[in-house]
């Protein structure tokens, strides 16, 4: 596993009249780089679903640095941060062309069935939480 | 049944770094004013699709006369432009506060059961059929 | 000054395949009804941008309690909750129409001036400051 | 010149309560694509827009052929349909991993100034008239 960040290129409809990328896009853009680190396992989080795991946000929190522009080419980077039998949370870095960081994150998840009710990850999908374990452990050592 | 339009207020996320409403927005708008006119018949959107009635977009078409601008006061009309068995055309018009026209457009949609497949609604929805085609004789009477 | 809040209706675009709004939504509604929120003071953010105001975000954050649905009628609450010279911080809740709280959220945003330059609101804008005081004044009245 | 298309991977955001990409999406790819067809000409929508040029939409269309799901990998083609003096447009397509064809657009745009004017291009700017001319020459020969 080696997931390196998810390369963003800042999109017109995304500017607002300040002329810099809108705030609420960060977030979507967190879960784009979401996917592919989910991706890089070896899974993908369409087949989570599939399986019948979701994982619905419960919180959100985002420090703005720098404003990001129109065509920027920006780097989204993820990591677990904290994982339990009940939750998980990422944290993103973004850092645009220039090598300056623009932008931290927070995304706290819970895991739930297809009816958004709660799930113990450990209990259920044992290799799942194995996987994503490991994931935090090789996080932790880069750090 | 007496549908006179949804206002929109444009909202700054709406906006791009040209200062105006991004084009992409217009559809959503079109969207907003079409569960409006939906809900004026008695019935709602959400209760068609919880019937088993889908609704997906075929064609669009949109044409931009003016720019729209933050916290402008817009007002979306909606009418039926054709209705079949196996498909239904909506048009729009979108007005500013000073009653200037400013866009235009259509939307084509196809009747679908839940897997998108093609349904003959006279046939499986008799009566929602019936409604519609009301709807669409009263929007002719008015024009 | 009385605001009551600002209601929304969840748009269709504004859900995600797992039926519920998507949480990149939330900040998107925040901003609505702080636009509504400055209005109820016989002022407009579009005048503020006019006389060279900005309010770029600096930190959002947002706790989902229970998922908004498409079609329901929300109400978006807003209160300044900090005010210095140099920045604001809001809060929001939105209740859905069961009168079920379902998500709270701060932003906190730098007065800066068009070129996004940090700016001291109190000496640049004494009569907007002291507006801006009152308001928050009375919310804690209310509290 | 060399352009082969943009790759899009869908996102989670983008998805809608159908479980497909919300149609509103697809004129953001369109963008996104076009903002790097014109990239490919060693130019940058970016450096056209400080040179004074805008090119906001006049007319749009588009035909929804398959859905697109969440991380499916797109490809959207570019090319220059009518160029004049005064408006340009551009054709795309929207091609999944399955090598299917999902759907195809147009979009119309004016020559502007920085103000929204209508600007002729061949006059204000001939040496980029002449390039995008050179680009619809290619686009047909492909054809």
């Amino acid at each position: 596993m080696d997931f390196l960040g998810t390369k963003i290129v800042v999109r017109y409809a995304e500017t607002d009249q300040m002329g810099v990328a809108h705030h609420s896009v960060y977030p979507i853009w967190y879960e784009a780089a979401r996917t592919e680190y989910i991706k890089a396992f070896g899974m993908s989080y369409s087949q989570m679903e599939q399986m019948g795991i979701m994982l619905p946000l419960v919180e959100l929190s985002s420090r703005y640095i720098r404003p990001a522009h129109y065509e920027d080419e920006l780097k989204v980077t993820v990591s677990v941060r904290l994982l339990t039998r009940v939750k998980i949370e990422f944290y993103y870095e973004v850092w645009n062309q220039k090598g300056e960081l623009i932008n931290t994150g927070t995304t706290l998840h819970a895991w739930t069935d297809l009816n958004l009710k709660p799930m113990n990850l450990q209990k259920k999908f044992p290799e799942i939480y194995a996987l994503l374990l490991e994931a935090q452990e090789k996080g932790r050592e880069k750090a």
